[in-house]
């Protein structure tokens, strides 16, 4: 055994420590446009953490002209190199206006089902696209992909953003992602380790148990992490889960029994371990903000993510390691391990930051968009015929119904005032009325009368969502209307288990459609396919 | 009389025409984040019209880093000096986000009752803001300001937007605006001549038709015109506005007797004269794209604004001078008015635009967020006590409920789901329920029981809004509510005029307040003032 290296001097010290811990900024440059002051540190604050030493920072929020500027911004606040991450699941456009958005992963692993090599170069094409535009902002770690195998239904959080609901196309899918992914100089991160595909709680509000034995682990959770690490894959981010059979005391993220003994020693990683954010309820509920950090360290995690306060953390991790309570050889073991993943990285792209004129300026190139629309055809359900379309009153208005629902109005990326989820259906003479998941009126949602109504749901297991929009009242509305003889059309947008539940419920001629996407892209798609509109072209996609 | 001068070759007079057309642009780099496609060129279009000598742009949305890359890639697909322009009407953060979001004019016309000198310094600090800002991100050319006397309480379109209700202050206000906005190196823009203010019609929707005679609008709707000129305004704007006193035929925006005799000749007018959008429905329902772009410059208009199409405006303005319809003398005196304003402006700011690191990157400075206070702060109304915080039932819910009302959900820069309207009252127990105004609910608005209600309404005068509200059920409802004993408060955000027909039916002591600001630093201080938060700390604002 090498002997201890020797203790760093304080200020030194500290600011190893720092550069350990990844904080929350907003990709917009200033204050006032930040969406979740909450979690958004303001820039005096990340200017003097940054100053002081701390090594990463994850991003949400802004332009992708504008995140090109700041995280150059950030990088001159830091003698430095830094990591800068986001959680691009879902293509970089997910996060980060003027980039490709990309039907969630479980659109692969449904092709993966009949077409699996198709599938497989889907997802390598995925992880490309995904790397080449983070790098072009400045990000270097895509914290992606959700190596979770959602083999449970109800499964609030994760649902379509997994690739899979079996372990073998989840690994399969997700390896090819890692590996094209990395191949284009960016870092990937297998989260949320050991899986959390089989939880019916949201880690953002709860801590989910799962009373899985080692084995069961070993046949559905772990292969895709194994896989992962096969594939070199730079990092994994911890699941804010308590695995009884493993460790009954401490979460997944702050027990040595499951990063320490399982993730390391057993399944052999040597790369990046970084913690799913601190801040979240299932941690936050249990321990301050120092003690988490120094828990989730001496558990074997190297990287803490969005502690609920960065300078207590990094307080509580010095005063850990100067009290004997972490040693310092483990402190250099994550101080290397960033090191050599920061080794990995491609240089920074030649084309100047301040450059208008990259790829990026006229949007996502032909590929890219190609790769969009495939996802959107080939995952497409759909059944019955086409939309009736619905005469006007004297006042012009369309005497049908559309009743959307969305999780929240208010903040709806894929829902402006022009996306096609209400203007084809109200050019064939349904009236689009909202309703909002997270403030539903008190009203009865039927729309009185007997128009006929089509029914367009945006519902997919999200963070902070609590559920999957299962206390919603859709099921029986479906059956009423129905009865009623007054359902047009039937239009899911995200689960899957939500359209395979209702599609059970509805008569095998009712138009009706699915699609795992909610982008206008998606909406254009499906909303052809029932017959409204007219063209392919609409979708907003070209060549 | 000088001699004509001689023809332009072809391709020399097709460039020159051109380069007095502004296009509008989408202040975002990518195509697919246009908001308005209908209405934004996609880059292709622009990059082509741009090459062709389209000689200005119109710009509208993105962020301020976005925006100020977004100027400097339209200037290289352009071989001349290009006018930049925005509706930055309500500080630059009106329209792209990150920078000084003012609150309404009317606010400064408010404080001009009672305190003339300090409202004519804030006039002046609202131009220097405005005119600082807009040259940071490339703009050369503010559309402001609006020089409409709002004598009209009814009038849909212009309202808040406007400086005052009579022309003394109208003119004394504006013409402080355009001194100090010019100043500092940019154009300004009177609109929209010769006065929208006393108008019951949205111009955006339908040909408004004013009868006023030659005297009243001597007395009413010029002087600030002739203020705006005498304070050396570089541009007007045009009002499509029927004034059959002056011309029954056309619209003041293709009226020789408006702008060739009553601008120019009568009011000695050399500047710039620009069109209000050739695009709104007033022209475009009358006339065809190039039909317009003749008339409006055979009347006496030097640039057209936003043609329905703008190779159609070009090959008729072409067509009308080699057919002798349009003299090159005309086209001569356009195109030296517009290098005349070219040379007015400063030269670019030093600072390189891929500098992230600007006055704008940490947000407006303190001298701009302190007058958008004090602008707040000073405009502020309110009567009656505070709101008594109301119980929450078992499950955690406050008893109360707020309804809240704002013209679209799904378009409202200013209610984010952390907006203060809707965290300060659910802070206090009241339950937010959000209301469409252009896709309200068919279901009655009064919530069920006996529940405490607190009535938010985010109403002004808007574009393309047809009225600011007036058909909509709050008065109705206040009074119901007041009858059942349910009113717990009044909140109105925007109309002075909605306020003022409120204010009456409410009892004295009921917790009411109204601000001309609809921003979120509007609805903290309008809703801390009625007892809820805790401080102005909390508007966002800080030193």
């Amino acid at each position: 055994m090498a002997p201890e290296p020797p203790h760093l001097p304080a200020q030194e010290l500290r600011r190893a420590v720092a550069s350990l811990v990844v904080v929350r900024a907003s990709g917009h440059l200033t204050d006032p446009q930040r969406h979740y002051p909450r979690w958004e540190l303001p820039n005096a604050t990340l200017r003097r953490l940054l100053a002081e030493g701390v090594g990463g920072v994850i991003l949400l929020g802004g332009s992708t002209a504008e995140v090109r500027l700041r995280t150059r911004q950030l990088a001159t606040w830091s003698s430095q190199p830094l990591l800068f991450c986001a959680d691009v699941e879902e293509g970089v456009g997910q996060r980060f206006e003027g980039a490709s958005w990309l039907p969630p992963p479980m659109s692969v692993g449904r092709i993966h089902a009949h077409d699996p090599e198709a599938a497989l170069a889907l997802a390598a094409a995925y992880g490309r696209c995904t790397a080449r535009e983070a790098r072009q902002i400045g990000l270097n770690w895509i914290l992606a992909p959700v190596c979770d195998v959602n083999n449970n239904p109800a499964n609030p959080v994760i649902n379509v953003r997994a690739w899979g609901e079996d372990p073998a196309t989840v690994s399969a899918l997700t390896a090819a992602f890692i590996a094209a992914a990395q191949a284009e100089g960016v870092l990937c991160c297998a989260k949320h380790f050991p899986g959390h595909g089989d939880t019916t709680g949201d880690s953002h509000l709860e801590l989910p148990v799962l009373a899985h034995s080692r084995e069961r682990l070993e046949a559905i959770e772990l292969p895709p992490f194994q896989r992962a690490i096969a594939a070199d894959v730079a990092s994994v981010m911890t699941g804010h889960l308590l695995l009884s059979a493993l460790d009954d005391q401490r979460p997944a993220t702050l027990s040595a029994a499951v990063l320490s003994q399982l993730l390391r020693q057993d399944m052999g990683f040597g790369g990046l371990v970084v913690t799913d954010a601190l801040v979240m309820e299932a941690i936050t509920a249990h321990h301050g903000p120092g003690e988490a950090a120094v828990l989730a360290m001496e558990a074997g995690a190297d990287l803490v993510l969005m502690p609920a306060d960065a300078d207590a953390a990094i307080e509580a991790l010095v005063g850990a390691i100067n009290g004997g309570r972490l040693s310092p050889t483990r402190l250099q073991q994550s101080l290397r391990r960033r090191q050599l993943a920061l080794e990995r990285l491609l240089p920074e792209p030649v084309q100047p930051p301040c450059e208008p004129l990259g790829p990026l300026s006229n949007g996502p190139d032909g590929a890219d968009q190609r790769l969009a629309l495939t996802l959107l055809q080939r995952s497409l359900e759909r059944q019955g015929g086409v939309l009736t379309p619905v005469a006007r009153g004297a006042d012009g208005q369309g005497l049908g119904v559309s009743l959307v629902r969305v999780d929240g109005l208010l903040s709806c990326p894929f829902l402006s005032p022009t996306a096609p989820a209400l203007t084809l259906p109200e050019a064939a003479g349904f009236r689009c009325q909202l309703v909002d998941g997270l403030r539903p009126a008190d009203a009865d949602l039927v729309p009185p009368g007997d128009t006929p109504v089509l029914l367009q749901l945006f519902i997919r297991g999200n963070p902070f969502r609590g559920s999957a929009g299962k206390a919603e009242p859709w099921v029986a509305l479906l059956d009423l209307l129905g009865q009623q003889g007054r359902l047009a059309g039937l239009a899911v947008y995200g689960s899957p288990y939500l359209w395979q539940s209702l599609r059970g419920r509805i008569p095998a001629n009712l138009p009706a459609a699915w699609s795992p996407g909610q982008m206008p892209g998606a909406q254009t798609l499906l909303l052809t396919s029932l017959g409204l509109g007219d063209s392919v072209a609409q979708a907003g996609f070209t060549d």
